[in-house]
């Protein structure tokens, strides 16, 4: 986190924030309670894909040792995109969408490694929840290779309903589960497609299982391992390339 | 590192080689020069795979405060197999052998990653080689999630000679390759098989290409990156596994 840039005080935040600064995160002391602070609230109404964290005082001095006022805010090193801006842009182009949602993957390296192989393989674009989740950080663009430079990343409130609109739109949502009922070989991924990876230790939430056209699971072999969720993301988007490929 | 097991001392170096306890590395005062490192050198001829690294004595300062006479020497925390023996194994079993050989991939948590994939996918063993490779090291395990603990491992002085020498066993090797004439998805390995997967920098040594059977190529679709290896060698892996679930 060391890497990328903080905005530190209540009015600095504000001002941000208006000018479209692009925010990740905002922490707060936690019994901030001043006529600046509802000020700040007032403006996050609008906002409400700023993830704010309320944290013991603690917490704040351990990022700076500057006059914080028991505010800091992180700024996105990348420019969000929306999901339905791409998914137009994409079938205007005559081309089948391809997207990567990552439902809930926190290690940031997972995160990059990801990335990396979503610009390799001509993925349109990551979809990454507001909260629980990773954010766009130097660790995780230098584990991107620097492909996270380039390859647009949509933060969306809500995956389920991010799920259910490009589902509305043609695009087929597919996850990776253990209790995926079919072989990922053997589903259909070439078309508009949507693959859904999930956090390191629970997968893909219900909620948005329940939401997907399909569950697929990757042959388990072996006796004591799951796959790395950056191998497996990688294994489930080279399937799709191959079955585009062979079209 | 630091979890490993070390041995100090010159004498008790040749008692752990001649009782048959794995090593994987020696390291020694760069101006060693004593009648007990003779004994050690004559010793060491017996045993081509533990490599001897000759060091300024602050290095191995670094590693222990004890009275170390200029030599320590690093367990494995793995017996190393031999591919000899498991090749035969494996036909007498009535099976296909499925060998990954890693040429030079110097990064322990790629190590460990390929390593996990491997176990999930029902590969034999991974091939090291002694020099300029990863050994099976406590970081490596971590990564691996446990799977270096059943996985077998082999560590062989000459690469292109195993290479060789599974060809003439009847397995096919395929190596992965920027420079590959064929998409990988196209290339038969179902079968008896081995992956060959490269540094991360330089890829596959040319005197390990040469050899293989074929150079085959993971699809580049993107602008800037270039897959982890630890990636490229899951998406390799689950093809062919992909393929003799056809079969």
């Amino acid at each position: 986190m060391k890497e990328n840039e903080m905005i530190f005080g209540i009015r600095a935040i504000i001002e941000a924030i208006q000018s479209d600064k692009e925010i990740d995160k905002i922490i707060l002391k936690k019994d901030l309670q001043s006529e600046l602070s509802h000020e700040l609230f007032e403006v996050l109404r609008n906002y409400p894909l700023i993830q704010v964290q309320r944290v013991p005082l603690e917490r704040i001095n351990r990022y700076t040792r500057k006059n914080h006022q028991g505010a800091i805010a992180f700024v996105s090193q990348t420019k969000y995109q929306r999901v339905e801006d791409l998914v137009q842009n994409i079938f205007e182009e005559g081309r089948d969408p391809f997207f990567v949602i990552l439902d809930g993957v926190t290690d940031v390296r997972n995160f990059g490694a990801i990335a990396r192989t979503c610009e390799c393989a001509g993925v349109d674009a990551i979809v990454i929840p507001t909260r629980g989740s990773v954010s766009v950080g130097a660790d995780a663009i230098k584990t991107s290779a620097g492909a996270l430079h380039t390859l647009p990343v949509c933060k969306e409130k809500n995956i389920a309903q991010t799920v259910k609109y490009l589902r509305a739109c043609g695009v087929k949502v597919v996850a990776a589960t253990e209790k995926g009922d079919k072989l990922y070989t053997k589903t259909e991924l070439s078309g508009p497609i949507a693959i859904v990876m999930g956090a390191e230790d629970t997968g893909v939430s219900p909620e948005v299982l329940r939401g997907c056209d399909a569950l697929v699971k990757i042959p388990i072999l072996g006796k004591i391992s799951s796959l790395n969720v950056g191998v497996a993301a990688g294994v489930m988007i080279y399937e799709a390339v191959r079955q585009k490929g062979d079209k």
